[in-house]
């Protein structure tokens, strides 16, 4: 089979499993689900990955690489305090899915953390990614010991919020939240 | 069969899956765990439940009922700010199982929101009652028209800080986060 194809089939099957997983949950979803919805033969699935967990695995692994990619990008803006909004307004430009299915990360976080192992290491790892460059830019912003609690503070209030959204499946939520977070930004 | 040995396997039959689910998630929990747990032949659950919903309503009903006796205990205390600080520290009481399994109420909105449907309107529901709660706490304050804002604001807050913690398995998370909370609520 050509290199192409090859990596094109394994591609699909990631991108299948991404959405399923974010959109049913990853205990529901099943490796037949994925192989159906990539149009990838189950019994071919087997090729490139032997388990839905080692799928999951290359889910996290694709979205730390978005995720780092974000954070160079947002690292252009000089004033520090728009990089942080740009984090929040990237999180709201998804309100329609988060009210549906909630935070991809956090409902991840949600699912796996309850019965740890590696797959929730790994999704813990790509919050602690996030956390970690907050953090990075209240340090940057001259706020040296106090920068852990205002990064867990304001990562906390996104995540509180999307839950409330997929809660009640109301975007006002997250405008009102994303409003208050502002004012306490401008405040910091 | 006297009415209180009935009536005491059903209430082991509702303690048993509000356990399980808690621990282990709705979907990855099945009737027979549930019925071995709560030690009542499988065969005897469908006597009192048909199906795993049926069940869940029942659990959520019971922790409904739970909330409301909370909402009149704390109502007894005459520094409202006091009352929402007592809500924060019910909810800290736990930090050990939040580490471990998250919030009830959080990650069932956070699972069954994925999919919809009558549960999820119940776990909605039950958040609905806490939001409501505190946005009176804040009404009784004088705060009017930001009550809502407010409430939101501060239940978000928590809803993120309990998944911080079950995400990073770190009561850390827990205490910082209480303690902006509670600079937060001093200036409100």
């Amino acid at each position: 089979m050509p290199r192409a194809i090859r990596n094109d089939k394994r591609e699909r099957l990631i991108q299948a499993a991404d959405k399923l997983i974010y959109e049913q949950t990853f205990h529901t979803t099943t490796l037949a689900d994925i192989a159906k919805l990539a149009d990838v033969p189950l019994g071919n699935v087997y090729y490139y990955f032997k388990t839905k967990e080692a799928i999951m695995d290359a889910v996290l692994h694709k979205r730390m690489t978005e995720w780092r990619n974000l954070f160079q990008q947002w690292e252009q803006i000089p004033d520090i305090k728009q990089r942080l909004t740009a984090l929040l307004q990237h999180n709201n430009a998804q309100s329609e899915t988060l009210a549906r299915f909630g935070c991809v990360i956090g409902s991840l976080c949600q699912e796996l953390g309850k019965q740890g192992g590696i797959l929730a290491n790994a999704a813990s790892k790509l919050m602690a990614d996030i956390l970690k460059w907050v953090e990075t830019q209240f340090r940057e912003m001259g706020k040296g010991e106090r920068s852990s609690q205002l990064a867990t503070y304001y990562l906390a209030a996104i995540q509180g919020m999307n839950l409330l959204t997929l809660t009640f499946k109301e975007p006002q939520y997250m405008e009102r939240q994303s409003q208050s977070l502002q004012e306490w930004l401008a405040t910091v």
